[in-house]
């Protein structure tokens, strides 16, 4: 299943894409894509409905963020060995964790606001992760359990407020709009996370070309790892971290100005278009 | 006015204290002490009320977290000075920030679970900051315009996972009942943070005995600087930071165990009383 939320900013729908890829109208079958709905027998409710039986969305209707109401936006740091070394870091021996603020959340396609006195605002294209149960402690082999499906996050970052502030990197992590995910939440049984072409071009040049193949920690490691550290809740995201092309990493290094267009992409999972403008 | 949210954990109901101490119901007139509730409008239809109007919560009713769908849980590190000695590090030159997961926050006198596994389970006491409203780029003089109130944190933290796991601090902030705020959200007109004072004892004996006039960062700046990095949102935490005395600091370093007993006060804004057991 391909689900959605549709509508204006703060007032969307749920939603799901039909076989001709319509976007039908779930607003009478659940009040929104986040919490309960988003476990098991949640989903499995979902799946038996006949898409054909649902309203139309209006057409041409905005998408919002794939999941309301989430809890805890979770990110993984130097997750692909290639971007650690256009960073200059050392690929971790275990997964760094560092959080974005969930009021930077945003639909796949907002515009996206550069920070008052930015000057190093950056894209990461990455693959995220949507909880379904609550998890806490539990294995490897049981992770994907808990996981409601994935989608696209691009992991908008300002390296100054990242790197330059004073430790911990969550101050260039939570700006507001920097966390556009969908614009699809599409569940576990359509994906396979193993080998998922990845791009984010900036105006039309394609910048970042990855595949989750070359991430270092998977997804079920992750989920397992970071419920030892903490309970994770439906609708947490976990954004799972980003292959090279970065700007940061350039030489010299690119960062995103007012008017630039980005196009963020995952196999399976659609398609991300923003525009920059200042904040 | 005394915030409180009473009743089993996970159907906590709203209530306030009245002036003989006692929990009055506030569930005929809100349905939780959360967001919207805790703006400048909410809290001023709350004031509004006679407290005698309202029915007595049931005797012994246990104190749940003082504000209910905590979006954010921020923290800052090392904003007193004694206590970045102790800890070995400098004096930030700004705030340092990160993130404690929302899933850790428990009620005021809850069991506190030491993780699987744990060695260096640890605690602070913490003036903590309750947000009201949307706030994107305030000023430090306008910062207490956005805040609702203050309440008791215990800043619980495992030491080996925040610092020798691999960078950011947030995998040893929010283990599962790592929060515990309350018992009362102290709204602002009665609550003076300049010189409060601070103490923690584990099993009778006093290990912080501190005052919120040896913070770094004093609370409108805390405010008016976070909100440049992110936009807060009512129902937020910041919690601002401890004085010295955790156990990390003792020679030789002194960890929380199953059967300990702590109490956790701040003047005017409460008393917790926590037990530690096996996670």
């Amino acid at each position: 299943m391909k689900l959605v939320r549709f509508g204006a900013a703060g007032a969307e729908k749920p939603g799901l894409i039909d076989a001709d890829g319509k976007v039908r109208d779930l607003s009478g079958v659940v009040p929104d894509i986040a919490g309960d709905v988003l476990g098991r027998e949640g989903l499995k409710r979902l799946a038996a409905i006949d898409p054909k039986s649902l309203p139309l969305a209006p057409e041409g209707s905005r998408f919002g963020a794939c999941v309301g109401r989430v809890g805890n936006f979770i990110a993984v740091g130097l997750n692909y060995a290639d971007h650690a070394a256009e960073s200059g870091m050392a690929v971790p021996s275990e997964p760094v964790l560092f959080n974005k603020a969930p009021s930077c959340i945003v639909g796949p396609d907002d515009t996206i606001l550069i920070p008052r006195g930015s000057e190093k605002t950056d894209w990461e294209v990455e693959l995220a992760v949507v909880i379904g149960e609550h998890a806490s402690y539990v294995s490897e082999a049981d992770a994907l359990n808990y996981v409601a499906g994935y989608c696209v996050c691009n992991d908008i970052s300002e390296r100054a407020y990242q790197i330059e502030r004073g430790g911990q990197w969550t101050k260039g992590k939570g700006c507001p709009t920097f966390g556009p995910i969908g614009p699809w939440l599409v569940t576990t049984d359509e994906v396979d996370t193993a080998d998922l072409a990845m791009t984010l071009s900036v105006n039309g040049e394609l910048v970042q070309n990855g595949s989750s193949s070359t991430m270092v920690f998977k997804v079920p490691f992750l989920v397992h790892y970071i419920s030892q550290f903490m309970a994770l809740e439906p609708g947490d995201v976990i954004t799972t971290g980003t292959p090279p092309g970065v700007g940061m990493g350039m030489k010299p290094p690119r960062y995103l100005k007012p008017g630039d267009r980005m196009e963020v992409s995952i196999a399976g999972l659609g398609v991300q278009r923003q525009v920059v403008a200042a904040g």
